[in-house]
């Protein structure tokens, strides 16, 4: 069982490294002051791992409403593009197997670490072909290990296009400890009304590996 | 599949109907104002579904980290106690079956519809007595269908006995449309870093149904 979500904290990397959208977590009771400790979680919503509704990036767009009732597993494709590098095109994809349904998973440089740290402006990110390309494969849903999945493309492409075809955006993975493979992926997502993005929590499992999880209980 | 975690929204069931911990979800842009639809959201950690830290209650209690490498799937049983009139004692609950590990979930007359809407402060809640029974059955958590697990009982018995004890405490369940039966919880939750409490997402699957919608993926 791999835990590929991101830690949420103040320290936590956030979209290009800007500090004004890091999460606040705020302690308005403790023990000095009362008899309970209970914390403000002050954050945008596209903060860590996350999805985005199609209302993030399309004025008619649904929110996050759209996901409430999906089944939280998925069959996934962990892809290792960790030798691209600026961004992920169609011929990156190209050399894959990628079935119809198939949750992808981008894992780039972004997960190398050190790599965001340094230069969190830069990240690989994922084309307006190769968004297209994954269209066509009539995939289920697209993950990547940075905030975003598009940076420095006017007007959005890959966000708009994904999004209009319904498929999932899953931003901010930890990919680092993961090797390329198929997979299961439990993805559960914070059920807040008519959001633009849903913070989320994310596995992957090895084929078999939740049976025997429950088989074991 | 019953999801029985609460949708997170302004007009939300709270604790005790205090207006002051309302959820605020703040849309700060807009395709006014650019390009991008992006909410905040303001809430505290112990709103909706959500599990409690022993933080939350013991002074050197454990953060919410201590729960970040859990498998996220537990051995659940739905315990009917809808005709429990003020507070769950150990005497109402002998008469079940409970065994090591468990999840035990805690239905009651706080899920008929209207009925915290009307009486929010009044709850139904696991007294210490019960809670005391509950840990010498060696539970693994125990969750219940209002936004707090105990009222009016001095000192905070029963969050300090169940935290003590490293027993799971999971609040805010909506369980209206479940039956009373065996069943395997999926909790998921989110990743905050060292915090008092952390939002949850939680499902109840019947035997073998994960196994089958994996199978059919
Ligand atoms: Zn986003
Ligand atoms: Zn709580």
């Amino acid at each position: 069982m791999y835990d590929i979500s991101m830690t949420i904290a103040k320290d936590m990397l956030v979209y290009k490294g800007k500090d004004e959208i890091r999460p606040r977590l705020e302690v308005y009771r403790d023990f000095k002051t009362g008899d309970a400790h209970e914390t403000k979680l002050e954050m945008n919503v596209h903060t860590g791992t996350h999805i985005d509704a199609p209302l993030h990036m399309l004025e008619d767009g649904q929110t996050g409403n759209l996901f409430f009732d999906e089944k939280p597993f998925y069959k996934a494709k962990l892809l290792d593009l960790t030798d691209v590098k600026k961004s992920i095109s169609a011929s990156d994809l190209q050399k894959f197997k990628i079935n119809k349904n198939d949750f992808i998973i981008l894992k780039t440089i972004n997960s190398k670490p050190g790599f965001l740290e340094e230069t969190p402006a830069e990240f690989i990110y994922l084309d307006q072909s190769g968004a297209e390309y994954l269209i066509e494969q009539q995939i289920k849903g697209v993950g990547i290990d940075t905030n975003g999945i598009e940076r420095n493309q006017s007007e959005h492409p890959t966000h708009k296009n994904l999004l209009k075809n319904k498929i999932i955006i899953l931003e901010g993975l930890r990919l680092n400890q993961v090797p390329a493979d198929s997979y299961f992926l439990l993805l559960s997502l914070l059920k807040i009304a008519n959001s633009d993005g849903l913070p989320a929590r994310a596995y992957l499992f090895a084929a078999g590996e939740i049976e025997s999880i429950l088989a074991q209980l």
